[in-house]
């Protein structure tokens, strides 16, 4: 009867959104759609485990968008527990494992969609295999291990927005936190300066963080449970638990094997409808691809359920006859650990560098709302701008309430090519609860525009 | 010594930033600048009135940006309680009349800013004269009124943002509060059905709104003092305090004696540099003046105080032997009652009629915060697009914290002339703590490009 068979590999954002949205544009008759997922839920927000751990959502079948028997309900031939080992691309076909009874089949499809999401990386360490090192890959089993632990003491590994996350979460449940990164500062995707403030805040709430610190060791207890954290520069950090937050790689296991092309990072390589470079019937999204940066005119690897659900939407209509497509991203990204938000979209100064740009910059501190307006909190806005043209580059922001949206009216910017003059013209709303009459973002863009014009070309 | 001479008539935001960019720009040996204001402060935070009145603010200086004396250090000679009475363009010279003393006397001009900004509305109706009729033109007055009465009921006339916000002020200084307005809904630089939502909040907490009415009397006690208001609709509602919030219009009494030309709306009609159209020595900006509508193609008058800063930084620069412009609005707003805020951007149903736009709208309701994020409330959205081409006209934004300055996303891409396309595929902030994976205002334009889709051409 169906004419089509749509294969999905993945079955969460990206893939259940393609799945979906496939479904929306064809019915049964015209497209069977069968999606593969190793675990036993869809469309999980891997982003909301953060808050779960702290105890901020208090059920994991919150984070659940949809679930397996609602994606069923509407005709999507959903199976769970099942892991996608093969592509058989010049078949048209994959091989399935059922992982509870260990059976395995081939199957068939016109049509593919490739969303093996990305999986957080574990270095080669010795003592890397004791118990009590968790990462986000398993959020039942941190939880669980934190249930169990009660402990006092959490190390988290990284601090980049997992592990800041992570340790607010954990300072949430009454640990007491270090946090062990590589870099100057924490949040290394801001400029050092820009990390500095949020160094400063995580001090402020009582976490320990350690800069430059090289992890070398996870010691172990006699029943291999992990008590230690060392560092090459031989400090010995106790620990209950241990977190690693240093970062995911795209899953792509299944992609090199079928020779499928692969970016710098290591993403699936895509066109602009999400199909895979020179694979008409095959598409790929989400947090295996590598996806455009329209402001350093690479592809990067930026996994972040915002691109995966709208990969998911721009796939979907593809696979379902449609069409659409995704431009591409400028690198936005918000985050927050306690009051402080953080934010940042376009380009860091070395992302500038790399992409051989000349720049200038502009720091500038204001307030969220009017200085008079009660509970102003400070806001600092730093802005790249390129010295010749006067284009914007980038804006970071790390503030109090109000500074993480802000970055949007950047990320649009950035998105329009705009120079800093025309920012500073931009038409934003104010009223004393929420802007001073001169939005930070504007006073940056002012900044910049000196900047711009005393550097000459 | 002075080469040249820049007097500055009206000493607030607009004014006051001229004279302190255009001194930034020029030495005192370059320009003397002399500037009027009949007030005894400068650089005011009009728009922080609501917030001292309801007591969020403590002191009336710390809506002060900058004092007289602040202002005098910086060699601008400011002349307060000084108003200017006629303006005389072919003689290059102005006529000035110090308030407390009497006298007057011409000064000449060799470049003339005028930054008089606007009054509020009184209607002319029988007992408008009372004492307790108040406007913010005076917060003073208005807080020594509220003093004094301690009344416990309230009449507001007018539902835009002064009314609104005036509202909230008197309900946290304990009183009852009444609102009646014209129109259909409350707030109505919204369209009705988004208003709906404002008035629904405004119920909810306890402020009476009377939606059509049409005050036709002020009735007072023996003792001059208002004690109810009636209207056309034969009710009447008492009041120990009556704040008229009815808008405000363009002073330009002087501008108008000496044939400056005015627009539609009463303002002043200038070029992009904010010199006034025909006089190349000339500026003028603030609430006097109108601006350029980006996306209707026409001028309007836009009180507000952001505006005005943006304009006096574009005259400073002008006048001070710089060059700067000022492109033009999209018309954002941004506003709050109680935990409830309120924006638009760009045009509402009646404005695209008005622009002889053929269009389609979508409205959403989503959630602030990821769903499952503690205290998510609700965000609607409204969105129109032009019809053939899909063009972003304007957006209308109701809800919990963040809704407000969400609408900044719609300013910028309505500023770049985006699509609903376009804005569906912006690489906007996510995280949970400040967005569902698909940002409201993403949701909105998804439906907006649908609407478009089935509207044809």
């Amino acid at each position: 009867m169906a004419t089509e068979r749509l294969v999905v590999v993945g079955g969460d954002a990206a893939g259940m959104s393609a799945a979906s949205q496939a479904r929306r544009l064809q019915g049964p008759q015209e497209l069977e759609i069968v999606a593969f997922e190793r675990g036993r839920f869809t469309s999980y927000s891997a982003c909301g485990i953060p808050y779960w751990v702290g105890g901020l959502v208090a059920e994991r079948d919150d984070l659940i968008a949809r679930t397996p028997e609602e994606h069923r309900a509407r005709d999507i031939d959903l199976r769970t527990r099942t892991e996608v080992v093969e592509l058989d691309l010049p078949g048209s076909r994959v091989r399935a494992r059922d992982l509870d009874g260990g059976s395995e089949y081939w199957t068939h499809y016109d049509k593919l969609v490739l969303a093996t999401g990305a999986r957080p990386v574990r270095p080669r360490l010795p003592g890397i295999g004791a118990h009590g090192i968790q990462t986000l890959d398993d959020g039942r089993r941190l939880v669980d291990a934190l249930e169990r632990t009660r402990g006092r003491r959490a190390v988290v590994v990284g601090a980049g927005y997992i592990g800041v996350e992570m340790a607010e979460a954990l300072v949430l449940r009454g640990y007491e936190v270090t946090v062990l990164h590589r870099g100057e500062q924490p949040m290394a995707t801001l400029d050092p300066d820009m990390g500095g403030l949020v160094h400063t805040a995580m001090n402020r709430m009582g976490i320990v963080t350690v800069a430059g610190a090289e992890v070398t060791e996870i010691l172990a207890d006699e029943e291999g449970r992990a008590r230690a954290v060392t560092t090459s520069a031989g400090e010995e950090y106790p620990a209950d638990v241990v977190v690693l937050g240093i970062g995911v790689e795209p899953r792509t296991a299944l992609a090199r094997a079928a020779g499928l092309p692969l970016g710098p990072s290591g993403g699936i390589l895509t066109d602009l409808s999400m199909r895979v470079r020179g694979h008409e019937n095959v598409w790929a999204g989400g947090d295996c691809v590598e996806v455009l940066d329209l402001v350093a005119g690479r592809t990067r690897h930026i996994p972040l359920g915002t691109h995966a659900n709208k990969h998911g939407q721009v796939i979907g209509s593809g696979a379902g006859g449609g069409y659409a497509t995704f431009p591409g991203v400028v690198g936005t990204a918000v985050s927050k650990v306690c009051d402080l938000e953080i934010a940042r979209t376009g380009l860091r100064e070395r992302d500038a560098l790399e992409a051989g740009l000349r720049f200038v910059t502009a720091t500038i501190t204001s307030t969220n709302t009017a200085g008079y307006y009660p509970g102003a909190t400070e806001m600092t806005v730093k802005m790249l701008a390129e010295r010749r043209t006067g284009r914007l580059l980038g804006v970071q922001i790390v503030g109090g309430a109000g500074s993480a949206k802000r970055v949007d009216i950047a990320a649009v910017a950035l998105t329009a090519g705009m120079t800093v003059e025309q920012v500073v013209s931009l038409d934003l709303g104010y009223a004393p609860p929420f802007s001073p009459v001169w939005d930070p973002v504007l006073v940056a863009a002012r900044k910049a525009v000196s900047a711009v014009r005393a550097a000459g070309v």
